[in-house]
């Protein structure tokens, strides 16, 4: 299980600064994981969640000058902000998680501002997870598996989807759900994260349930999502097919890991308010590249609880701390 | 819960022929499916999945001479397919339910086609559904109810969500994770429907799992989606939280319906392929409004597998066959 980072590493070393969309042949999704962790020394995950109402004063000034109605003008704004972020921010990071709902409450326009994002952050050489839970039955989860991953034959030509690294989905309409999200990210050196367990108080709801075969549920999910990602098991060690899941459930993360021994956890509710970073050891026993911490908020905002620095300097500042903190205890 | 047709009906007589962005109170969403159901005296969900390889070769002509590149020109021949298959069919169906990922693979151009779809199925006076399977933590539920529903504040004013008169939801993420949706509908007198019981082998994985406190995990979802629901039942005794139960499992629905007896039902997987429609006795327990059954595919191609009819004539004759079948048992 930590055998592999170095020899991944190794493996992943001449993508160096190269964006990933250059290579025809895939590399496999754990292993590009495990080079781009080591590389960058980073576990960090940017959540990119804009709120229109909130973007930063700099933001709003370069897209002053837009054309076109709020939501042309709220899109630019929007994509503006994610790139001040990502210049802020993107060095202390591994990867970056937009979210798309705040891209397509703007429509259209807030759909290509997603896409710009997302290129942005590829060219940075930060692994692309697109954060959208999908979830349909086959035939729709192909559509989804085209407008993130892959590409739509028409009469037209192939129109390309967004070309993420990875994305969020929701595993509740089962394995022949989730089978052609994988094999379309298969297909393309890329991964998915499933909902395991959630970090809201209202993953007690369903997902805490215990079974009668024994169990929570989200157990139950744990052991779909071992299986179905066992023949994704790159060099590294890590599947194709992560979780997400709660760092805020600490007790529940060490019978997690045992049922999902490849799988790279996705780790949101870490911040300034999150549990202590030693809670998260089980996250870790997969490699440096098996947990994965996301932060969004107290990454973009750090600079309203600051000492009154300017947004970049106290984002960037608050990765960096984050990132320390992180590598520090487990790398 | 049988007591509410008639009276919906009254409610909502003034309404016939005018779209319902008009109102600036909202009807409450049972009440006005309630009514639409009993006007168009229809319980069929125009389901609408364009694959732009399979459109109808007169959207392809009418989209011919479109420009820009692909995705454009794609979306705008999907467009024209949504437009063509509403002329058809639109008269004998109550809504219209559009795959989103089917639109969202087209990037933005799709999702501009997406909005033109839903804008021209609520003038013909069809309950718009966006199938969208969304389920989020709160802050990004949030967003998609903004996206879905209502609009964003933005520092250029006001951005306009989709107008939808209804969601799908995935209901895996617990009670927080649906509430900012349910209140956004519930404001605008929109309605979801909640993954309860989905139609594909793949349920069986999560969704039949039993729990130890009994029971299964659908009707666990399905007991939570009632207690949301009990505060928005409208007059015709139906409520703004709907649920997803696959017609392919009809020894479950009797049990459903006691756990939601005022849940509006949406009934995938019914066709020339599915269930008897006998089956469906327990969907209109609550009253003909209280089931609502989709077809999409068996309607939208039904010309190839019957007499050689054109693709209009043939989607019409099988939406006319479906609406008698459903009306004819239960209303």
């Amino acid at each position: 299980m930590a055998e592999g980072p170095q020899t991944a590493a190794e493996a992943a070393a001449p993508l160096t600064d190269q964006p990933f969309s250059d290579h025809t042949e895939p590399i496999h999704f754990g292993d590009k994981l495990a080079g781009c962790v080591q590389r960058r020394r980073s576990q960090i995950v940017l959540g990119l969640d804009p709120d229109p109402a909130r973007l930063w004063p700099e933001a709003l000034e370069l897209a002053g000058g837009a054309r076109g109605g709020a939501g042309e003008r709220a899109a630019r704004a929007v994509a503006a902000h994610c790139r001040l972020v990502l210049d802020a921010a993107a060095e202390q990071c591994v990867a970056v998680k937009p979210q798309v709902a705040c891209f397509e409450r703007l429509g259209a326009p807030g759909w290509a501002a997603l896409r710009e994002v997302m290129d942005d952050a590829a060219q940075r050489g930060l692994i692309v997870i697109a954060d959208a839970k999908r979830g349909d039955i086959d035939i729709s989860a192909r559509a989804y598996a085209q407008a993130f991953f892959g590409a739509t034959a028409t009469p037209f030509g192939e129109v390309e989807g967004l070309g993420a690294d990875a994305l969020t989905v929701s595993p509740m309409l089962g394995r022949d759900s989730l089978a052609p999200l994988i094999e379309a990210a298969r297909e393309r050196g890329a991964g998915l994260f499933a909902l395991v367990r959630t970090s809201n108080p209202g993953a007690a709801d369903i997902q805490d349930r215990e079974l009668a075969a024994g169990g929570t549920v989200s157990e139950a999910v744990a052991r779909m999502i071992d299986e179905l990602g066992r023949p994704g098991v790159g060099e590294a060690g890590l599947s194709d097919v992560g979780a997400v899941t709660g760092a805020t459930a600490p007790e529940r993360l060490e019978a997690l890991r045992a049922l999902m021994p490849h799988a790279v956890w996705l780790l949101p509710g870490i911040g300034p308010q999150g549990g202590s970073g030693r809670d998260l050891a089980p996250a870790f026993a997969a490699g440096p590249a098996g947990g994965l911490v996301s932060a969004s908020r107290a990454i973009v905002y750090a600079f309203e609880s600051g000492d009154g620095g300017a947004p970049a300097a106290s984002a960037r500042d608050e990765a960096a701390r984050l990132r320390e903190l992180i590598w520090g205890l487990y790398a």
